[in-house]
């Protein structure tokens, strides 16, 4: 593959492990406490599952694209390559769409349920997660790109065929 | 293309289809109500903006495969409809992962952030959400084996490329 077509896919696999090791780092690291009605009350990543698949997904994005970008680039794997990108986008994508999903209740609540809102009372940790969501966006996008120029290398992509 | 390769995603397209209307119709049905402490409490697939994602982008999805299954094959809008599958399959991973991050604290609550489970008091509403997440799980399985024998038919995605 030519130097022209591998560039903005490397640049992009730069991208997405940094959105991915920030998102990792910065939800792992999420923690804040408040006393409500005199019970202390802590909050942290591991207390959701939503959340620790959050975490657990990204590290692999980040271990993934680490391995990709040391790996020699070798033609003969781009097809499987290209598979594996898409499962990474998938679950990346998942990752987001659950935490965003919890975030909401977190932030909003949910009066139908009884849900009470939480940010009120821990607002360093929904700044966190707010924060581990931009990233992990980021990188899910990064992935979309991708997969995208990985298309168009390996069939031209933006041209119709015959 | 020849037609050993379009049966396949054909029938796919139809187990999408059949998958996707099936998720949209038994999310929007979901329906119980149940008294709590004398007060009514009704539980809808509206009271959450999870469950009206999911609707609409399973909606989306029909009308999308429908379509498809409609338009006479043209081998020129192939790469186009290739990326319009990939934006289909996470548009509905992301819908089932929103929606099943809020299932789980539907049935199971959060005790650390004070969420009760509501699948006690609204058991018929949890195996409708339950069953529009199995039908949502099948169409976006669906859509990835499409976009796998897609790219196996543009480019022999099994075969190593040299």
């Amino acid at each position: 593959m030519s130097l022209s077509k591998r560039v903005p896919i490397l640049v992009l696999r730069l991208l997405a492990l940094g959105a991915a090791v920030s998102a990792t780092i910065v939800m792992a690291t999420s923690h804040d406490s408040a006393d409500v009605f005199n019970m202390k009350f802590e909050a942290k990543y591991t207390n959701s599952p939503t959340f620790k698949y959050f975490v657990l997904m990204n590290a692999i994005a980040s271990g993934y694209t680490l391995v990709l970008l040391f790996l020699p680039s070798k033609n003969s794997c781009a097809h499987f390559i290209l598979v594996l990108d898409l499962i990474m986008a998938l679950l990346l994508d998942s990752s987001i769409s659950a935490c965003l999903a919890i975030g909401q209740v977190g932030k909003n609540g949910n009066s139908h349920a009884g849900w009470l809102p939480i940010c009120g009372q821990v607002p360093k940790f929904c700044d966190h997660v707010r924060g581990a969501l931009v990233a992990g966006f980021a990188a899910a996008v990064a992935y979309f790109l991708i997969l995208l120029c990985s298309l168009h290398n390996l069939m031209n992509l933006f041209t119709f065929t015959t």
